[in-house]
């Protein structure tokens, strides 16, 4: 059984519980992160914190430990489960007060959950086969930037689309791909260059996206940060996604139709392989 | 301290804890409803269910249990804590599983929790003055007719607002107003007609709405249901808005402008008046 971290308790995951007046519970007034776990080491943890100050920033929220507490949870986590491989989840929430629209008292206090998910990240059939997205309409709110638990759209967008023999969706708002339902998105160009949205209020601002366009500049792709169509997803050499805990994942059809030649494409599988070897070197 | 029912037990509140890994917790992935309590008895219960049912069935979700349980659920809260006057809020979530996008097995047990909140509806100094309002983006997910927990941009709007010495946010999309941020727009227009907008996917379709534009017709007011500008509102004689919690609520002023001559109107006040009598009639 896992061990969760509670507002300062470790506690047996069946234990572990708050209050049905948590303001993540009742409004979805919460940010989150997510750290993936290599060989028990945190990948990219500086720019997940980065990120969650930056949620909590936008959101008036306050911020319930330091970020150096936050380091030695994450490791506490790792060390009472055995985590090897997976992920690190975190949400902070405006804490509990009785149910109102108007936010509470500036003094309440936030609480915050840590838990861990044993995956394997390294070895992924889906990496290895590649994903087939369907393409749907982007309902979600409008700022997509900051990473809150309002989720529901992205979880059953997916979840229908895996029903249908998808595996995920990608997002589409004014004929232009925002994101995955939990990822961002890109093409490659038949000339080689890869395009990925910019960043903007309608999509997250990607950890894993930021490094893996570092890689790419350094192995001297052409990277042009734009909104791009779906006919351009149709027309491409190949296509990808990136998250914290896919890294690196090739898209090879939308919405029943191949991509390029309907295989993992090279310039995705280099991506995935450089930027595994530097999260790796440089996990803390 | 207040009693509150989750999954089957009646607790005190500080005791009312729900699983970290539900998902209403960590995806919104959860539907509620607020029903107002007058004399000890519930208003329009009927439609509060029926409202439940749909938002569950458009989300594939499971009803924790039948109506009729939830009828004794809510009158055994209100005898427990003795409610006079105030709201009973439940809410429905797809229940707790291992943290993943995709739902989880149909037969996952929903998390069902109900508690009381103690508020005076009738004598409401709000009602009395009436309400100010600022014009707002409408960031929303565009399912609103869906009574998610997805709720922190209402809730923040809403904040910042008051922060700003206003009661509320009217929501406004494409250049018309949708709804305020939980309850239904309304303006009188200068030939005393009542214009709110029409029931889509943009709001939510208000039980109180249904109520009071049937009070509205049996008054013989003509009701238009169609979008409505920011400019018709500046032009209006009178506006308000409608919910479970404030029944009828005028509103005086928006963007620091007073609407018509910037008191509550006399549509308002007369449906309120009206409704209020009705409801009281038909509480079970």
């Amino acid at each position: 059984m896992r061990t969760v971290y509670v507002n300062g308790d470790y506690v047996p995951e069946n234990e572990a519980t708050i209050s049905v007046f948590d303001r993540g519970f009742l409004f979805a007034d919460a940010v989150y992160e997510v750290t993936s776990v290599l060989d028990g080491k945190l990948i990219d943890f500086p720019g997940h914190m980065a990120r969650l100050s930056r949620s909590l920033g936008e959101l008036d929220m306050a911020a319930p430990v330091s970020d150096d507490e936050l380091l030695d949870i994450h490791r506490r986590l790792l060390s009472e489960n055995d985590l090897v491989e997976g992920m690190i989840y975190l949400q902070v929430t405006r804490g509990a007060a009785d149910r109102d629209f108007l936010f509470p008292e500036a003094d309440t206090r936030p609480n915050l959950v840590l838990f861990t998910q044993e995956k394997s990240l390294i070895d992924s059939p889906l990496a290895e086969r590649g994903q087939k997205v369907r393409s749907v309409d982007d309902l979600r709110w409008r700022r997509s930037d900051i990473k809150t638990t309002q989720l529901l759209y992205a979880s059953w967008a997916k979840s229908r689309a895996h029903a249908g023999g998808a595996d995920d969706v990608w997002l589409v708002r004014d004929g232009h791909v925002t994101e995955g339902s939990s990822n961002n998105a890109y093409i490659v160009t038949a000339d080689g260059t890869i395009v990925t949205r910019h960043l903007s209020p309608e999509i997250l601002s990607g950890i894993t996206r930021q490094a893996v366009l570092q890689c790419a500049r350094e192995l001297q792709i052409k990277v042009e940060e734009r909104p791009f169509t779906l006919d351009e997803v149709r027309g491409a050499r190949e296509a990808f996604s990136t998250s914290a805990s896919s890294f690196v994942s090739p898209v090879i059809e939308m919405d029943g139709m191949a991509i390029g030649d309907g295989e993992p494409g090279p310039v995705a599988r280099r991506l995935r392989e450089i930027y595994i070897e530097k999260s790796r070197a440089a996990a803390i």
